[in-house]
Formats: C-alpha cells, structure tokens, sequence
C-alpha cells in the first residue's frame, strides 16, 4: 500500500508537545512563519508519497548492481535523489552561511521521519550525507567547508562514514586503516573499511568519505585516531572534478534487509592503478582527535537512526491499520451478531495497533522533545539556557536511538502478527519493514553502546542531575493529571491511570539512577549487566510521559465536545499506561539486582 | 556453523524436571530401558547433526523449484527425508499396533526438538505427517488405517493439513470448499486451498492431504464442516499407488523464512484431464465433525510448533554463544588489563546470552513436563490420573504454543544482536532463524488464537481450577526455595530472589485469572483485551517455575562440590528471575485494567 505522512499526528506534536512556536520565536528563525513552515511540510509530504514511497517495495527485490567496482542503484533512485536534490531538502536544517536553509531541527526531524518512511533504504543516503555536512560545519577548516559543503548541500555529492573494519567495530581502539603525511600536507590512506552505507553508488556525481585512520606516530588505541576526508573523486579548487582517488569497492553485502542500501566494503590504497600509492586524503581538524570529531557525526546520525526506528514503525502501523480494517474474518465479541466484522473489531488487533501506536507516537513526540531542545540549545538569546537545554539534548540522543530503535522491532512485529499468514508472505510488504528495522538496533553504535554511552556520560558523569531534573518535570505531568482527575468528567479514571503508571515508571527510573549511582563506587559489571534495561525504562517512561501529556490536552478538549483525533490521543495514552509503561517497573528490578547477579553472569556461565 | 544437540541439557531436563524415570516405568514403557533411550537420542543426535543440520543454510538459499504443478524439493531434502525414513523416525512416538514404535511422547519431543533445531524447514514435512498420523490413529476408520498408516509412519508418503482459504483464516466458519457424495461411497472435492506445508514436492512416493469441505446440505459455520482423506495418488488396497487424484499444485509462497520448506496453493477438481471432475476424497469418521478432528491434529501440531519455538532458540543460542566465545572486542569491565578480550567477558552480552538461554530452556523444560504429563495421560494405570493429566496436559498446550513461539522471537532477535554488524548479514546465518522462526507465531493459529483457546478452555470452562492446581505446585516450589535459602549455603542470595520473583509470579496469574473470570460474567471484550498478556506471563511463570526447579537441584548439589554445568543452571534460573519474570507482574496490570481499557479500545480508536 501507498504510504501517507500523519499530517494531523506530526501538528499536535509539533505544536501541543515539542513547543514549536517556541522554537519559531528563537532568534535567527523569524523568517520561518508558521505559513511557510506548514507550506514545508506539506510539500515534503507531497514528495515522499509520491516519489519515494513507491520506491520501497521495488528497491527491496532488486538491489544496486556491483560490477568491476562499480555500483548500479536500484532503479529508480538515481532520478528519485536528483528529486530530493533538486527540492533543497539535503541542506533544509545546516548553517545557511554555508549554504544551507537553516530550518529548526524540529522541522528536520519530520522530514527526516518522514523521507524514511517512504524508504529507509534510500533515505541512508541524506542521512550519512548529513553527518559528514555537520562534522565539517564544526570541524573542517574554511577551505574544506568551501570546497565540500556546497556540493553535499545541493546534493551534487553525497557523504559516508568509515569507522568499521573486520577487526574493530564497536572497539575503534582496534582501527588499523594508515594515513602517512605527504609533503604537500595531504596524506595517503591506506586500509580496509567494511559495512559502508552508501559506499559507492552512481546516485551523484561524487562521494566524500570522512574516514578514520592513524598516522604513522599515533599512539595506540582510541587517542590515536584521525579523522580524514578522502573523496571518490579529488575535489578541485572551483569545486569540479579531478583525478580518480584510489579507493575502491570491493563488494556489497547481502543482507536481511535494507536491500536498496549498498553496503560497501571499501579499500583504500588498493593501488588499481588509476592513481594507485594509496587514497588521497586530508586531514580534517587535528591529529588524534579524529575520534571526538567522529562523534558529532555519530550524534547527529543516532538521533536520526532513533527517528528511522519511528519512521519504519509509522510505516508498518499505517499498513496494519488498513489490513485490520479491512480484512473481515471472525463474529465480534460481545455481539448478537454472528456475522463476520473486519478483524480491527477484534480486541487483540485493538491491543496489537494500540501497542503499535503507541510505541510510535510515543517515540515520535520524545524525539521531535529532543529536537526543540537541540534548537534551542543553538539559538536561545540566554547562555544558561542553551546550556540546560544541551544538555537536555544530549542526554535523549542515547535515549531516543536505544528505544525508538527497539521499539521499531516490536512495532513491524506486530505489524507482522496482524496480517497473520499474509505477513509472512514477501509481497504482502509487511515483512520488509521488520527485516529492514532490524538494523536499526546495530548500526550507528547497538543498542549497548547506547546504554554504555547512557550510563557513562548521562548518568554516571553529572551523578543524575539530568535524570533528576527530567523526572521532576514528569512529575509536574503527574501532578496535573491528578488534578484534572480529580475535577471529574468523563475521562477520570483514564487520567488517574495514567498518572499512577507514570508515577510508577519515575519510581522505576529512580531505583535504577540509585542502584547505577551507588553500586558504580565499587564495580562496574553488575551496573553495565543493567545497562540496556536502564536506558529502554528511561525511553519508556519519557515516551509515556509525552503521551501523557497528550492526554491532558485532548482530555481537556474532550470535555467541550467530541472529537475523534482527541478520543484516539486519549485511547493511545491510556493503553500506552496500561500495558507499556508497566514494564519499566519490571526492567528497574532487574536493574537493581545488579550486584546479585554479577558473580552469577560470567564468561564461564555463558558457554 | 554446525550444530551439536545440547545432550547434557537434555538429559538433565528429561531426568530432573520432566521425571523420565516415572514415564519409563508406565505400563507399555516396560521395553524401553534408559540404556536404550540413551542409544535412541544418541543415534538421533548423531543422525541430525550429520544428515539434516548441513542442509540447513542451503535450503534457505535455493528453496523448493515448481513447474507446471510439480515441486522439486531443495538439494539434498529428498535424501535427507529417505534417510529420516529408513532411521524409523517418523513412527517413532506413534501407536505399535499400527506401525509405529511406541516410544513415550516425552522421547518425542526431544529428538523433534533436536531435528528442528536441525532444520525447521525440513522437519515441518515429519511434523505435517505426524499430525496426519495422530487424527487417523484416532478417527480413522479400521479400513484408513490400514491403507494409508503403515506408509506414513515407514516414510513412504507424507501428509499434510488442508485448513485456509484465502476467505478463511483463523475464521474457520467460512470454509468453502465442497465435498460431494459419490454413488461409491467416496466423495469429489472442489476448492481451493492455501499455505499448505508441503503441499506438493518429490520427498515421497505421494502426500495424503487431510481436507476441510463442506457437504451439500451441510449447516453453516463450523458445525457444517467435514474432514476428508484426499491423496495425492490413489492408494490401492494392497498399498501400492493408483491413479494421480485431481489435486493440484498451482504456486508457492515466496516468504520471509522457512524459505526450504514449499508453501502450496492447492487447487482440489482443477480439471486438468488426468482425472478430473473433482479429486476424490474419502470422508473420516463422521460428517461436519471434521472441526474437531482438525483439532486433533491442530493440538498435535501446536505441542509440535511450540516445540519448533525451542529449537530455533536453542540453535540461535549455540550460535550466538559460539560467536561470542569466538569474537575480540574491547577491554574487560573491572580490569586492570586494557587488552581487547572475547565479547563473552562484557556484561551486556552476558545479559543477552543469559536471556536467551533461560527463555530456551525454561520453555524447553516446561514443554517435556507436558509431554510427560501427556504419557501418563494415555499411560497410567489409574483413571482418576489419566484424566488428571490430560487436563493438564491440554492446559499447557496453549502455552506452549504460544509461550515457546513468542520467546523464540526474543531469542532469535538477540541471537542477531549479539553478532553486531555481521548478525545483519545473511550468510553469518543468524539472520535465518530470525526469519525462520517468525512464522512460528503465525501458524497453527496464531498467540491470539492461543490465547483465546486458553481463556475460553481452559481458564473460563474449569472456573480456574486447572490453574490453580498448577499454582499450588509451583508455590510448594516457592517453600522449598525459601527452605534451602534458609539453611544458608553459598547460594542462599539467589534461591531467596528466585522464591520472592516466582512468588510474583503466582500473584500474578493469580490477578489475571481473578479478574478474568469475574468480568467474563459481564463482557467478554475487557477479558479477550488482555488473553495474550494472560497466556504469554502463564508461559513465563510456568518456565520460570521450571528454571527454579532446576536451581534447586544444582544448589543443594554445589555445596557438595563445584560442578560447572551446575552453576550454569543456577545462574540461568537466576537471571531468569530477576530479568523475565518480574515480565509477569507488568503484564498481570495490562490484563486486570480491560475492564478501563475497554472504552477505549474500539475499531474506531485503532482507525
């Protein structure tokens, strides 16, 4: 089926949730009215139903082509980048100065959310192409940012990240790949990169890899990695193309999913002769610093890996949805009536869509939270406020790639499960969606990378202020969804519910900070044994508490009139509190028994 | 990578938990000593890992050919079925009198366990065709018996179930198919029939289809639906083949999994010309009572399903454990040394091998408690005992079904995780039993229709009594965890934690059960909300008891000795405890709040 962006959805978040007119307020976005920011977003719904939705499907059964080290897209993607190049959505949220549109990251989001729906497969491309416009933004030198930006904004270039290599993925302190110094101060790389998204394709004109390599007198480990540009084609001066670079594909994989997507081995310096004596590349920032610089990549690519997981999950539930709506199979419970009705009648389809919807909608309005605060952390007028809310950001990036990520394989499960035998069937479409979101939990650091990066840097590092901070303002939430209970009406209960669930899902988060802030003095396996359960209680609990708050402006709606957008936010939160935010509860416990457990889970205990 | 039948598990299960000496000793066991029950699941062992384990990669990348009607099996299926064959396997658990070898149902399960971890794709053509022998052996006429048993149990012909129409699903009701009266006394069958497991391929010298239809004057909805035998060639009386019947194979599935084993769409009376005017079928037992012959076979298949849910986990695990053992990444927690050690030595992946191997063998433990449970169901001496178990074990197929099913999703996912970037590759494997295994939930009947099978049979019909029994046992578990904890040892910690998580546990079937029967009184809606949530924390509590049982052994015999598969077990039950039970509670909440959810979960809030 066709995919359709949740026009209504995306608003009421934006607006009731993520504060964008707030974020419109900020200075340097008062050109963007909210005329023109809905003209966007309209115009970007417009594209990706039309000219990259009907991608997906097609993209899945015939992937790019490689032959003699040359990568053939999948048809139809070629035409479909110059489309999205053409549009300008490349540079829609980067620096204006350096050619971009400087849109909020809020509005980024969306059409991030929105373009991966349509295709995760082909929205990997912008995606990298991002991460390398943002490193250079912060990092590069004046001359790199002339000579790159321009291209990878209008999309004439596009960008990849070379981290991986067979013996160093989650470890780069493993990285081998060799940069040796030139005398005209470039550098030549040599080495293999493996698991390349977007490594070689003939979607533009060139490709810019950023790649992480040591010098010759780097010291060992993660302190001794460099960060370089190494262009498929050199770049000249005026900003056309020069001389083939000696680097090269190998293959492509064969994977479960995301099939549209070449993923490339790479080798540098493979000396083929072109060139040949190793790639070309140029040291981007300083020596050694390479990893640090990498990981304003890295955080600008997991933010969007966590709006992927949200993408894929929006598109596997719109699909469900008009399955169950349409598939007549089975009387109705609690009915005179032995005619068959349309399964969505049935109260376990209700459960699997509302546990799908609520995941997603959860998930969604945490991120675009996320995103308000990012912008805000780059344009609020106050010092201290760019600060709180940076780190505001920071602390959700972890956390909204870890759950929005996770959530994703439960959704396109469940997006399975409600088709029945029709989802195991491939063209039926529904299985696409879980094998392609089952990257989504790997790449860009897995799930416990997150949770390392969660606990270390979040939690661990500023002794749970942060966490203590956020949890104070769902209390608020809580607060005010008791007081609206207690005013009556005709959602009380509902409102109570939600109000003890998420007090509980605070209490969850508090036993785990505890247990982590304590237990850390002694040892740190029986903390990290919680570590992924710490951070998914932690995505589980804020999603709940903006679907909470969700629920406090359509119950309060509610009470003037009906509404059937309204009674659907309500019906999402409450069974979001019902059977989602419990877990939380059950992932603390765990978390807790930490020390307990830890003499218990050892090397020898998994064999 | 190859894989090895966990023996020392298996044993360890049989003897400790599933009380193998008890069924042993049944009367018709008298034959089988333990000495020859090793030498079976010695041989089958051997006979899975070397003839059916290889083939498992290579059906999935060169599933089953067809042309014009005919299905040429996967390379080296049809050889590796001759030689399961001619290894007596097929009629191994079935009745002597007819053909079969009569060993205990328990003996069953493991070496159906152990050929599925093999292959799932290959073994759904055993376990089609024991579900075939089962409804003849128990409704076939003297006559059926004789012609079509014998060469289903010597693996000459296979079998398969003929239930779906594309109209009709879990929604039996709308069963089309026609079956029409012969002057002869047989019957001409019209229809059409769809996701038949090995409904056509070239294993075997031919395939008895057991069919769904309705006769002429049959009433409407299931009660007017009959069971009918249509081989694929006529069986002549002496067992040799006649005529090729009017049964045809028009297409096979393209699927997400199982990809080796051929999905039919059957046409019955196609007319091609061989024979034409309707392929001819030959009624069993009585006409419209075909439903609960099915149903027969469905429990059989279910127990079967539940189990194939054990051995993709189990084969997930070994690999996943394999590669963790195998795969260099990162330094140790808590060391001094910062030199990189195998991924095995990081807390999270402790976690996750620690997850999947206690949902592995907690469902494992749990499903040959059933069997054994089913022996002496058909085997004890005493009635009053006969009945006993048969209400118990027909309690737990549902269970474990679904149990053993969903939490084969969870292993296999993590089975993936695991091996990071390299799980996401197909030709790493671990991405086929992630596949393999998603059709589990889906096929003979979904966890929902599990789920309702549980609430409307065997938790509304007794009032709970079934449950409560069961409840009683595992809290007697709980005391003696308490008991052993109390004596002190070095283990007293963990037996505390389990008894007080497993105690949880009870509570909470116990609230989901309450709930359950005092509101079906009222409405069935708020109950069916949360069956799914009621039978998966039955699973947990249920493998978790097990697990518990299993702790108790290795714990009192540890303070005699260190023993390191001991201390496996023990620790598996304690993580078991800490990081899946506490599931139970959050579930429990999701089912006893239908009654509030139900307002709120209409068709019109899942639009």
């Amino acid at each position: 089926m066709s995919y359709r962006v949740p026009v209504e959805d995306i608003r009421f978040a934006l607006k009731q949730l993520a504060d964008l007119d707030g974020v419109l307020a900020l200075p340097g976005f008062e050109e963007f009215s909210p005329d023109l920011i809905d003209a966007v977003l309209e115009e970007n719904a417009r594209f990706v139903e039309q000219e990259i939705a009907p991608l997906n499907q097609s993209g899945d059964t015939q992937p790019p082509q490689w032959k003699d080290g040359h990568v053939t897209a999948s048809p139809g993607f070629k035409a479909a980048f110059e489309a999205f190049a053409a549009g300008g959505w490349q540079g829609l949220q980067h620096d204006p100065e350096l050619g971009g549109q400087g849109l909020p990251k809020l509005i980024g989001a969306v059409t991030s959310e929105n373009i991966n729906a349509a295709s995760l497969a082909f929205s990997l491309c912008p995606l990298l192409t991002d991460g390398v416009i943002e490193a250079l933004t912060l990092v590069g030198s004046d001359e790199q940012k002339e000579r790159y930006l321009p291209a990878l904004m209008e999309g004439r270039w596009t960008g990849t990240m070379n981290l991986t290599e067979p013996q160093a993925g989650s470890d780069l302190a493993q990285v081998k790949a060799r940069a040796v110094p030139q005398d005209d101060g470039s550098y030549r790389v040599y080495g293999q990169k493996i698991f390349i998204t977007y490594g070689e394709h003939d979607m533009a004109e060139n490709i810019v890899h950023l790649v992480l390599a040591r010098t010759p007198d780097a010291p060992a480990g993660v302190k001794g990695i460099s960060l370089f540009i190494v262009p498929k084609f050199l770049a000249k001066q005026d900003g056309s193309l020069g001389e083939r670079n000696d680097v090269w594909c190998a293959s492509l994989e064969h994977k479960l999913g995301i099939h549209a997507s070449p993923t490339a081995v790479l080798l540098f310096g493979a000396d083929k002769g072109e060139v040949g004596e190793g790639a070309i590349g140029y040291l981007v920032g300083q020596e050694n610093r390479g990893l640090e610089y990498m990981f304003i990549m890295m955080n600008a690519a997991r933010y969007a890996v966590g709006i992927q997981g949200i993408a894929v999950a929006e598109r596997a539930l719109q699909q469900a949805t008009a399955y169950a709506h349409d598939r007549v199979q089975g009387a109705a419970l609690d009915s005179d009536s032995r005619a068959a009705v349309s399964i969505a009648h049935h109260p376990d389809v209700q459960r699997m869509l509302l546990q799908m919807r609520g995941l997603t909608e959860g998930a969604r309005a945490l991120a675009y939270y996320a995103a308000s605060a990012a912008d805000k952390a780059r344009h609020h007028p106050d010092e201290q406020q760019r600060k709180h809310y940076k780190t505001l950001y920071e602390f959700l990036v972890p956390v909204i790639k870890g759950f929005g990520t996770e959530m994703s394989q439960e959704v396109t499960y469940l997006g399975m499960q409600v088709h029945g035998g029709m989802g195991f069937i491939e063209e039926t479409g529904a299985a696409q969606h879980y094998r392609d979101a089952r990257i989504l939990t790997i790449y860009e650091g897995t799930t416990a990378i997150q949770a390392n990066d969660f606990i270390g840097r979040k939690i661990l590092r500023d002794g749970g202020q942060q966490a203590q901070a956020l949890g104070a303002l769902v209390q608020e939430t809580v607060e005010q969804l008791i007081t609206q209970a207690k005013a009556g009406g005709k959602h009380a209960r509902a409102l109570e519910l939600i109000a003890q669930r998420l007090e509980a899902g605070i209490e969850a988060v508090k036993l785990s900070a505890t247990f982590t802030l304590t237990q850390a003095q002694h040892a740190f396996s029986p903390v990290f044994l919680g570590s992924v359960p710490f951070l998914l209680l932690t995505g589980n609990v804020l999603s709940g508490w903006q679907l909470a708050r969700a629920a406090l402006v359509a119950a309060v709606a509610l009470e003037q009139g009906d509404d059937e957008f309204l009674q659907r936010k309500l019906a999402t939160a409450v069974f979001y509190a019902s059977h989602i935010l419990p877990r939380a509860d059950a992932l603390a416990l765990a978390v807790a028994d930490g020390e307990l457990l830890a003499p218990y889970t050892t090397a020898e205990n998994v064999k």
